[in-house]
Formats: C-alpha cells, structure tokens, sequence
C-alpha cells in the first residue's frame, strides 16, 4: 500500500525562505506568517493522509457506476467529500462575501498539491467547481453570483466545464451545441459533451455546467461561441433547488486512470441555461480562467511525481538486492537496500531535483497570479500569461516521466496494482492531454505568447535571470560553478532559440512551430534552473545565518547542483532541435507516413 | 479500434538491401532469397492482422481468471494458439532433428516482432517455450531432450521460466527454493516462485517449468544454483502424460498491462524435477539463453511502439483540427487533418525514426546470433554480448516513450481505452522491467560487458562505425553532412565516454555505475545511427540503380536525415552527464531522502 506524507517542510522553505511572503507588497501575504500557514499545510496533510489518500486505490480499482444517469463515486468518497467541505477547504481562497476564507491563490496551490497528491481523482471534484466559480465571480451578473456562488464555494454544489464534443477538440470553431434564445430571456441548449469530468455524481445537490454553445444566427467559427450557466436543478428565487433540467449523463468513459473522477458523455437536450458574461464572447471568458486551471494541471503532474517519489524512496531504503560496488553498506543483512546502487541513485536525485524545483516554479507562479489579481500588476500578469504553457506542459510531461522513474525503482513489483506504482502512472498520464494537449500548451507558447506585446514578457522573464546571475555572481568561487555559471549558459539557449524564431518564424510559421515542444522543454528546465539557482541562494543564506536544521539546508544545495550538472544541460539538446527548424521535420508528404 | 499491418516491405528493404543476406557466408542464409522470406512474412502478417489483433483487446479486457488452480485464458486465446501450432510458426527456427523448420533465428526475429505487435500477450506463450526448449537443447541430455523438445517445438506442451522469489529479484544469491536429492535420481523441489508469465493456462496439454534452485548442502549464494525441469505433468516413457505434479499456480497477479497471459504466484510442494545441466551451474545455463530472450524483450518494445505508431498515422490523418499554419490543406473540409501541424508530425517523425531505426537495429542483432551460433563465429558472439544490453534496454525505454507519444497523438482520446493506444502503453511498461530492468542491462552493460576479453567487443564495435565511415565518406557532400559527419560526431561521444570510464570507474567503480544507464543510451543513439547510416547507403544505391518504388528509398534517406539531425545529438547530453561522474549522484546519505 502506498503513503503519502505532505512536503511541509519543503513548502515553509519555499514560502518563507525563497518567496519570502510576508515581506511581499501583495495585498493578503503580510498575514501570512510561519505559524500561520504552517498550521493550514499541517491539517491540510492531515486529512491528506488520514482520509483522502486511503481512499485513492479504492477509487482506482472501484471507478464510478452509471445506472439511468446516476453515477455513484467509489465507497468513501461521500463522507470525505463531506468533511473536507466541512472543514472550508473548497473556499480556502474566495471572496469571503461570498463564504470563503479570502486567503491568496498561493495558499490554494500548496493546499491543491497536497490533496492532489494523496487524491487526484477526487480532488478534481473541487478542484473543477473551483475554475467555475472563477468564471462566474469573474463574468456574471450580481444575480448570477448571488445565486451560484455561496453553495460552490462551500461545494455543496459542484461545476464543471463544458467545451469538447466528439467532432471538436483543441478547434472549438467545430462546435455544434447550439443556444437559442427564449422568450423568458433564457436559452434552450441542444447537443453532446464529452469528456466531462465531474459531470455527474452523488457528491453535491446540485450540479452547475458551464457550457460552450453557439447562437443560431450568429458569428461563424469561434468568434460566435457563448458561455451558459445550465443547472442540473433550477434553483428557485429562494435558493431551493426546482425541476430536474433536461441534460444528463449519458454514460462513463474507461479511461486509463483517473477511475474515480467520472468523466462523462453529456446530452443537452433543450436544456435551460443562462448567459454568462456577453452573447459570442464565450472564448474571452474561458480564456480568463484558463491560466488558472493550467497551473491546476501542472501542479497535477508535479503532484503524482511527489507522491511516487516519495514511495520509490521508501522502497529503495526497504528492498535488499545485491550489494553496494564499494563494499557491503548492510553487512549483517542478506543483501543491501537497493539505495546504494548509483543507478537507482540517479534515478531517485532525477525525482527528487524534479519534484523541488517542480514544486518551486508552480507556488512562484501562484504567487505570480496573486500579484496579478490582488496586486493588479499588470508585469506579473503578462508574465504568468506567458509561464503557463510553460508550467503546464513541462511540470505534465516531466511529471508523468518521473513517475514512470519511480515505478521502476520497483522493477517488477511497480508493474503490479497492489503496489500503487501503476495508479500513480495512470493517473499523472491525463494531466498531458486535457486542458489543451502538451503540443498546444507548446503551440501557445511559440505562437502566440512568445511574441506577445512585442515580446515585452519573454524579455522580462529573461531580465530576470539576469538580474539574479548579476546579485549573486562573483561572490564565492563554488556558487559560481555549481549555480551561476550553468544558469548563465542554460539561459543563453532560451535566448537563441528565441532569436532562431525570431529570425525565422515570420517567413516561416513552420520552422518555429516544429521547434515548438523542444522549447517547451527548453524554457522549462531554465525555470527550473532560476528556482534552484533561488532556493541554494536561500539554503546558503540559512547556513550562514546558523539556521536550524542544517542538515535540510545542505541537502537543499546538493539536490541543486545534481539539478545544474545533469539535468539543465538538456538545454543544448533541444536548441540543436531547434535550429534544425522545419526541413527535416516537414519534409514527407503525407501520404508518405 | 487499433489496427495493425506488418511492415513487410521494410522488413524486405532490410533482409535484402540491408543486410543482403543471401550473400551472407552464415549458414542458411544463402537459401532466404526475396521471394522465400517474402512469403514467410505474408503468412506471418495474415495470422497477426486477422487471428492475433482482433484477440488483442479482448485479452486485455477479460483478462486471464484462475480458478483451484485452474487457469483460463481470455475467449479466443485457445483457437488462436490452435491456429498458430497447425502453421508451424512455433518451431520456425528450431532444429528439422526434433520437427522444426530449421530456419535461421533471424526470421524467427521478424515474424516475432510481426505477432508481438499484434498481440504481445498471447505472443508470449509461444515466446517463453521458445526460451525454454533453447536452455534444454544446450544443456539437456539426449534423453530430455527427446522427452521434452519434440512437443515444445510445436507447442503441444509449452514452457516457463523461474527465477524470482518474492525476496529475491536482480540477485539471485537469495534464492530460497530448494531441490532435494531423491533416490531416483530426481529432485523434490519446494519453495515458492512468482512472476512466472504463462506459469498455468489453458492453450498446452502440458506446461514444462524450468527452475531455478538450491541443492541443501551446495555452495553458498550464486554459486548453489542449479537448473532443473518440472513438468506439470510427468511424461510415461512412451510419451504419454503421467501423473499431475505437485506444482501449482496458487494466484495470479494484476498488472498494469499484458492482461491476456497469465503471470502466476507458482508453489512447488515437493514437485518432481530433474537436473538441467550440471549441479551447481545453473546460472550458466541461464546466461546462455539470456542473450536471446532479452533481444526478444527489446523486440516487444519496438513492436509496440510500430503497432501504436501505425494507429497514430491513421488518426492524424483522419481527425480533422485547425488549419495549417501555412495556409489550407484541406479547404473543402471543416479543417484540416492533424498531419499538418509541425509538432504532430514532429512527433511521428521520432516514433517513426525510432522504429524503423529499431527494427534494424533487431534484425542486425538477430543476424550476429546466426553468425554466433550458426556460424561458429566468435567474434559475433562477443559482439552480440556486448549489444545484448543496449537492444533490451534502449528499445523498451525508447520504446516505451513513443508509445506514449503515439497515444498523445489522439489527445484525451488516447486516454479511453476504446482507442486501443493505452493498451500499447501498459503493455509496452513491462517491458522495461522483466528479463532484468533496464537499471541491470545498464550494470551489466557498463560493470560487465563493456571491459570482458579486455574491451574488445567495445574495440569492435567502434571499429565497424569506423570502416562504415572509412568506406562512405568524401563521394558527397550531402550524404557527409547528413549522415557521415553526424554518426562520426556521436561514436565520438560514445568513444569519450568508455575513455572516461577506463580513467575513473576501476578507482571509483560509483564514478562510471552513475552515468550507466546515460551509456546504455549514448550506446543505443550510436547504434541506431549506425543503422541509418547503412539504411541511407543502402536507399541511395536503390535509388542509383533505378530500383522501383523509389518513394519508398526516398522517405527512407528523409527519415534517416530528421535521426541524425535531431535524435542522434542526445549522445552529447549523455556524455555531459556521463562526465559529471558520481558526486552529484551519490552526495546525498540514504537519510537525507
């Protein structure tokens, strides 16, 4: 059976001793304190491993049930759904009008990870109702928000998000669900669904689908999408809940993983809905939540990485197989823990430089977006803008890598369900594909948020390395060779492969666009590279200022250098890529393949 | 629904362009004209496409179910394995003496790779009797060897192999399972032995178990280890099946993958065996079969990631998604098919540079076993010792990745497991961990082969990358610069890689055991950019001569130009990493994870 046990310690550090919250100009952060946010990540571990994490295999192997539109959650998951509404974390950052506790996004985010970690499919759950309240806060009437709101910041009743149907993906000009206008003022929606995750279950009263939808009559193509509020229950002016509408589950997909999330077929069926935000502007109003909830998928795959690693290493201090190259490490045993081997070693520091530096990028990009929002920087905001194809697509690919890393410290036994290892691999293996598909987080990027503002936010980001390679070179020797030096050179490959793109891409859309996933890659071990180049400048800073727990500290400076020396210089790899631009990639005729 | 077409014509290309075999001095080779391995093929990819694909997801649905001991195989499984027998393909390379065909092992490669990308699962059955009627051919007495291997060769009884031990794994040294000395000159053995794939099932009469286990009073560890064959039914001397043995299958395991065989939890209360080989030796009876059925494994995980390559062709070229960035590609259509996009098919010039690149590099391995065996040749044999690692590892790792890719193809459709891809890729997983996890093919690879008979094997190597060199460089530019200069630039990384070992790994063996699996890598980039070299040589001198089906030459130079631009530079991150030796990897103590 596997464990799970919340990073706290390496969250404080990175909230305290890198990010230094409390002395941070953004609105809400001064409150922050140690003790404060200690105590929340204490009990948010706690019902981690107490009730969400026990119920994860449960969830895998009972998936959910469909009978006549009602799907039934795996065992368990009613109760815990209960006590962790009960015990306000669904509304750990609303507005606390509307019943929330008002704390910044970034104390949601460590929160997220840590549920994620111990529970992905349940906690997608939540974490959806989360993204529509967004949207509705965001774009709804005071009527809408007075209606909606308070019952899903308490999650008593759920959202979920409607974009996809069969014919129509990544390209929602596709989109067939059509609207039409009522004489009440409301819409009749009409058409299919899919792959909605959360679209019904036996969690919540209610249920509110935000659902994309055309108007007859209107703009072809994506220019003519709307975004409707549909309640699976109308909701009379008193609050109760009224007549059924006419949308259901139509049935369950079987998926790979993620068994304990339904993701389900919808049919809309002239189903009553009300506009959200403006007629035809329903790819605006997605595009707002989107940074969110693409920050909410990397920290998925950073989440199972974290979860897995922290089972490969207890396998790897409890298995006894051969025995260490330079002498017996276990001489009484019959054989040493498999730890000693450099080979698992390796894998295990590949982890574990992975998950830290993982886990560093996202609480700064939370942070990110509470300067943006509660700070109304409008730096920050096109900064995240331009970090989240970036965070989504590097923390999922790499997240999921890792986690097949650490079901191989298992060897044969990973590849066994009893062991946990597979759910893990499972399950970390969706956050690639939704929420737009890793090669268009990567399209994103290299089309669109590259070259944003006349490029002002690529500029800043690299400004910033800059700026930090300038405070800290110079002052020590070792610092600069493990940290500086590398951090210098990877960053000097982000540079000219933008220059590649810049020189080539306007010519030739396809020389950039084939190049666009290796600079994915590229840009995402840099920014990895500046958080561990952050937290040894912290970790060296808290050694010489005699802080306790030395021990934490130095393993922190040691995991950044394995980080600096074996992992960023994959940056020259994927320059090479991408300086080879479209030729070779473009180069068959289709009928070729 | 997946499908699945042999890849004749590539196979063809590489049999006769290739590797030319009917001018090959090997031993029956002569006689494999185009025509003959034309057929072979043909039948081979009839059974597959209309026997062995349509039982794929079936097996893996149902799934095998035991019952007191009794294990049934998924619907269809029996008929098939029927079908399979009738044709002969079980005894395809196996000696005329004991009712085999006699062909060389090499076509038993391709056909091999044919049927395990149609149906790994079932393909195993056969695959594990292959291995075993190997050890009793090269260590049976002549009385075992007419006892047993006339009916393994074609399949009425099939056979296992046991070697793991729920404490005992990588390290044999653990072993527990005892043998005791009978008066009748057979053993009576006891112990428990798990992960035995095709341990009991429903296809054979009769199962034959090889075992490994200790005789009470031998030598301590590894070298008390003796082989033994325990059939599950005696065998009367006239042939006949005797009394059930007291062997049996007490549970079967779940598994992420590879549901339609049985991987069986066997118990050994007494069971009746006889001595395979000598006393004492049976891990040597056990590394002379390895080279085979670890060239086998990495043939499954090249025929995964080819079955889920095809499939992902046929779906970028049917879903219809946006528009070229280039302009229209198919105006009259909603849009365009998903071909067009530079990272879709970026992506399927990886995976079909890997498989192509792959399946040559298999047959090649498969012709130095011929030349091994057949030909008495030593230098193959080493060789091939040599290469043994790399094939298991490089193509299950690679293998695996593209795969994933494969499925990332379709989006979150790859992730219902309607689409067929996730099969692929849970299949593919085990084959990174079974006949040694890729972590011990890189141990044994960089602690074992690569200095045995004083590195000569590794000389060898270097030597024909070399003369291929020598032989192909200075008669055109182009052809230099896209495949001389880059094959000559990576087998210079692999070159400084083994010089970085010999200056560090003999006083610091953690120095060269930490960039193993980044050699096994380097190693296997070199090797298939080997392959591409001689696979443009060969497309290009068609091409010259005015061959027909000079698309086919064409897309194959195109292919190997995008391996050498933008695969084959990985070898310098690995020797980076190689370079940075063991005191990042090992910096950390067991508790400081």
């Amino acid at each position: 059976m596997p464990v799970y046990n919340a990073p706290i310690k390496d969250m404080q550090f990175l909230l305290h001793d890198v990010l230094k919250i409390t002395e941070s100009e953004i609105p809400g952060y001064g409150d922050l304190d140690r003790d404060f946010t200690g105590a929340i990540l204490q009990e948010a571990g706690k019902i981690s491993s107490e009730v969400l994490q026990p119920l994860n295999v449960i969830g895998d192997q009972q998936g959910c049930r469909i009978e006549n539109g009602v799907v039934r959650t795996p065992d368990g998951f009613k109760d815990a759904f209960n006590q962790l509404c009960q015990g306000g974390w669904p509304g750990l950052d609303m507005p606390e009008q509307y019943g929330g506790q008002g704390l910044p996004y970034l104390m949601n985010s460590a929160v997220s990870e840590i549920f994620s970690a111990a529970n992905q499919s349940f906690t997608m759950y939540q974490g959806l109702t989360h993204g529509a309240v967004s949207a509705i806060l965001t774009h709804g009437s005071d009527t809408q928000k007075d209606m909606f709101v308070p019952k899903m910041v308490t999650c008593e009743w759920t959202g979920t998000m409607n974009l996809t149907e069969p014919q129509c993906g990544t390209d929602l000009a596709l989109m067939r669900t059509k609207a039409e206008k009522q004489d009440d003022g409301s819409y009749a929606l009409t058409g299919q669904k899919i792959f909605i995750s959360a679209g019904e279950h036996d969690l919540a009263q209610n249920i509110i689908h935000l659902v994309l939808a055309k108007i007859p009559g209107g703009p072809e193509g994506i220019k003519g999408v709307s975004l409707f509020i549909v309640p699976k229950f109308m909701v009379n002016e008193n609050g109760s809940l009224g007549d059924r509408n006419s949308v259901m589950c139509s049935s369950l997909e079987h998926k790979m993983g993620v068994h304990g999330n339904a993701t389900c077929v919808m049919d809309y069926d002239g189903a009553k809905g009300w506009l959200l935000g403006q007629e035809h502007k329903g790819m605006r109003a997605m595009f707002t939540m989107m940074n969110e909830a693409r920050l909410g998928v990397g920290m998925q795959g950073l989440a199972q990485a974290a979860v897995a690693y922290q089972n490969a290493v207890a396998y790897a201090k409890e298995r006894l197989q051969g025995r260490a190259a330079t002498g017996a490490q276990n001489p009484d045993g019959p054989a040493d823990p498999i730890i000693v081997h450099p080979d698992i070693r390796r894998s295990l520091m590949d982890q574990r430089a992975f998950v830290e530096g993982g886990r560093a990028l996202l609480l700064w990009g939370a942070s990110l977006i509470d300067h943006a929002h509660r700070g109304k920087n409008t730096e920050a905001e096109g900064l995240i803008s331009l970090l989240t194809p970036v965070i989504k697509g590097f923390l999922t690919d790499e997240g999921f890598n890792m986690t097949v890393q650490a079901q191989q410290i298992y060897g044969g036994h990973g590849y066994i369900e009893e062991s946990g290892m597979s759910q893990f691999v499972r399950d970390a293996r969706i956050a690639m594909v939704y929420e737009g598909a890793n090669g268009i987080q990567a399209l994103d990027l290299v089309g669109r948020k590259l070259a944003l503002d006349g490029g002002k936010h690529m500029l800043g980001f690299i400004d910033l390395v800059k700026s930090w390679i300038k405070e800290n070179a110079g002052q020590n020797d070792v610092f600069d060779q493990d940290f500086v030096e590398p951090l210098k050179s990877a960053s000097k490959d982000l540079q000219a492969a933008g220059m590649y793109f810049m020189a080539h891409g306007m010519k030739n859309p396809n020389a950039a666009l084939a190049g666009s996933t290796d600079f994915l890659h590229l840009f995402g071990h840099v920014c990895l590279g500046l958080m561990w180049a952050r937290m040894a400048k912290a970790a060296k800073d808290a050694l010489a200022a005699g802080a306790p727990d030395a021990t934490f500290h130095e393993t922190k400076l040691t995991t950044g250098r394995y980080y600096m020396a074996r992992r960023l210089p994959a940056t020259a790899l994927h320059l090479a890529r991408i300086e080879n631009g479209a030729e070779t990639v473009m180069a068959l005729d289709a009928d070729q393949f």
